[in-house]
């Protein structure tokens, strides 16, 4: 009876994708809703996952000769003001402190959005010369945006991400930083989590409010929507010249430094959910995964006295090879209730342990990416474990990639490209005149943007827009996107 | 010159300690002030110990069960007025949120000051049996404590911690939680930071607004005054009678869980500062030093073709044998100018290499908590640096150990402790009534307050109130503190 109350919890993925999405995350505790409206709590389950990917992501961005520092929650709205663009674009999502304590401040403070205000007022006081220079900084911390309409890891009130910033002496080495950075995140996003990305430019019409360019990561989400997963941006001088951080440069000139940014979130957690999730749960690429293996002992006949005792010596020979790994202990459920439990919650390896599997010395595995089992040898398990999870990470990637290939298109026509948004969505990749018109155009007409200007573009090449048919030198992907 | 300029650039610690302890902090760039009152910047090098501490200490809270959350930033005003104590100790040092982009909120948030409030509603979500007992549950967050007086690292309106919130089914075993984690700091301070503490329990007005019983690791800084390490709380079933978290217990009846909740903060910082420094500089412990070993290359001569090279090589043995290590290879400043720069910025060790000691294949030690020069042979050197470093760990906490020692009195008379506490501080051990009047005199008459009552005060024992020479049972610690 729990078994089929379980299995009637989650909306099939084919009948209701955004339905299976939330009740995917409320039923894995990945996540619950807060009692505040766009706020959520993340539980030991998800936030196991953003531990990894910490992890994983903070080894790369020091490799790189990145520190992390930490900069104030609020920021002053004066601060704000200074940089108009870039007020206009966080302003109405900004949630404001107005008392401390019983007293009204005198000035308002933002709760940051995100921390180029801040932090260019702090580089301006630090940076004096071209020996101060570069100036490469990350923090990991919480921003809040007062967003309209929320849903769990992909847009809520509050958030957690790492944003970059850094300082250069000139142009050409912020813009060589914003492409490192890119890389970086796509590489990082394709590895470990394994999504395959397209990248490139935003246009002028996405792009962050005071950059000079913005690049971007995106991904297609088994539904056939993207998701921006991460973005670079290349931010000129923009916020040198509103908080004066100027160098004395190797002439003994003093000019105004040259900046960079770059972010990803918690989105990435809900990235991982619609890109590789089924209606049978989640699943997670071995790498970021909170649990690896999961060890289902057979409870039959005097199982505690032959089958567990094998079952933790299994567990910890695994933890000893650096594994996540739990034992299912529980007495109150049956090894098939467990079975699809540990597989709802996405767990890319089982192991199955019976009376039989003691006596022929072995444990059966079954992969989460396919329900195929296989007898091991407990001899040397753990490289062969090991193997196992470095071949679903792969396999995950690849079907991930096929997936993306099969739904990134090229349309004949306006009418071909309205028609594919509708029926098959997936990137279409078309010509587009750059004309900030006929992109409107089509995103009123049929929900799609445009998700990046491939850097390849930047060649010559020409053809004619979609949108108004006039020639066009640049390519661009677009897609229907959360 | 430059040699010069640094010097005065902080003042002589025994001059003006707090002097000295600011111009030490920005001097060494652990931090800066922020423009918003009582906010700073925690910069790289500070950042750096704190991301130490959370690692060292993220290890022993998953070894002891716990698994890491993240709840929201805002709490309802409402929620905080559920509780009144709790909303009495904290409302004064609350920032409100009133705005969310140009709308105002039907109802306050509360910028978290801890997180009590919000936990305990999700609490009441998510258990319901004992089945789902323990929950243990931490978070490393940032909070906001609208503060009069505030001092970098001791006393900031914002501050980045963990805060630990558990819940149980008895009372016992939430006052085992609140004694182990008691001992887990105290054995973490020690360990790791090098600075011996006293633990016990709380007085009752010095305890957490909200909690049955506060404990508290309490240390001596440099100058004698006391300062407050961590705490831990046993919360009673205060806040799940408000939250109204009720399990079915074993017996089918329903009760109110049995809670804790318990944190340490970026003030650790500031303690290693206080703790070990001198009037040279700070002085960190190796095991959380940002960096352990810097290597300054004696520069004369072809030190570019003969000294360079192998400290290069050395630096890479180091780096291989799993050490934080600098080498310091920059040609603007002299060796003794990086001698001094090095100390004040309180790196453990330092190897010093000449052309002499390129010849006779060695490097020159130079610890910074003593003076000595000591020649190492190249060969094996990795061994060799570990080992200093750990005698240099062990040094540094018996060091501050005869330092509480000595400065840890009892006395003979009322007047005694009021000349001792001026003339030298330190702790005093006392008999006290346990009455909140005396402890309100003491405070009032010499700035000492209670630190800590010993957990062994709880056996038999009786002297004299030291204020009010009535006959008390009670063992207390009095200091001045931060």
């Amino acid at each position: 009876m729990k078994e089929e109350r379980f299995v009637t919890q989650i909306t099939p993925k084919s009948e209701d994708f955004s339905r299976w999405y939330l009740d995917l995350i409320r039923r894995a505790e990945l996540a619950d809703y807060a009692p505040m409206k766009g706020m959520m709590v993340i539980r030991p389950y998800g936030y196991a996952i953003w531990e990894n990917i910490q992890r994983l992501l903070d080894r790369r961005i020091k490799d790189s000769g990145h520190l992390n520092a930490y900069f104030p929650l609020f920021i002053p709205e004066s601060f704000l003001r200074k940089e108009m663009e870039h007020l206009k674009g966080f302003a109405p999502e900004v949630a404001w402190v107005t008392h401390g304590g019983d007293d009204e401040l005198e000035e308002r403070l933002a709760v940051r959005p995100t921390s180029e205000a801040i932090i260019g007022f702090m580089y301006s006081r630090w940076i004096q010369s071209w020996r101060d220079l570069p100036v490469l900084i990350n923090q990991w911390a919480n921003v809040v945006r007062w967003e309209k309409v929320t849903r769990p890891f992909l847009r809520t009130t509050e958030f957690l991400w790492q944003e970059g910033h850094t300082a250069h002496e000139t142009l050409e080495e912020a813009q060589a930083e914003t492409l490192r950075i890119l890389e970086m995140y796509r590489e990082f996003v394709e590895t470990e989590l394994a999504i395959p990305v397209l990248y490139g430019r935003k246009s002028e019409r996405e792009k962050f409010a005071g950059a000079e360019a913005t690049y971007a990561i995106e991904a297609l989400m088994s539904d056939g929507k993207a998701l921006q997963m991460g973005t670079s941006h290349n931010l000129g001088q923009h916020f040198a010249r509103v908080f004066d951080i100027k160098f004395e440069d190797r002439n003994q000139k003093l000019q105004y430094v040259w900046q960079t940014s770059w972010g990803v979130s918690t989105r990435l957690i809900g990235a991982l959910v619609m890109a590789h999730g089924d209606d049978s749960g989640l699943v997670f690429p071995p790498r970021v995964a909170p649990i690896q293996v999961v060890i289902v002992p057979i409870s039959i006949g005097n199982w505690k006295e032959t089958v567990l005792p094998r079952a933790r010596e299994l567990k910890s020979a695994l933890e000893r090879a650096g594994l996540r790994v739990l034992l299912d202990e529980r007495t109150e459920y049956t090894p098939g209730w467990k079975f699809s439990d540990w597989e709802m919650r996405g767990v890319p390896l089982r192991l199955e342990i019976g009376p039989r599997d003691v006596k022929n010395n072995q444990v059966i595995a079954v992969r989460r990416d396919r329900q195929e089992k296989t007898a091991l040898n407990m001899s040397g398990i753990e490289g062969r474990v090991n193997e196992l999870l470095a071949v679903i990470q792969i396999a995950l990637f690849e079907r991930a990639l096929s997936f993306q290939k099969e739904n990134t298109r090229e349309v004949e026509s306006y009418e071909d490209f309205k028609r594919t948004i509708e029926d098959k969505r997936g990137f279409i990749r078309a010509f587009w005149c750059g004309r900030e018109e006929c992109e409107a155009k089509v995103k009123e007409e049929t929900m799609a943007t445009v998700r990046v200007l491939p850097l390849e573009s930047e060649e010559k090449q020409s053809g004619r827009c979609l949108c108004c048919g006039q020639e066009a030198r640049t390519i661009a992907y677009f897609a229907r996107a959360y």
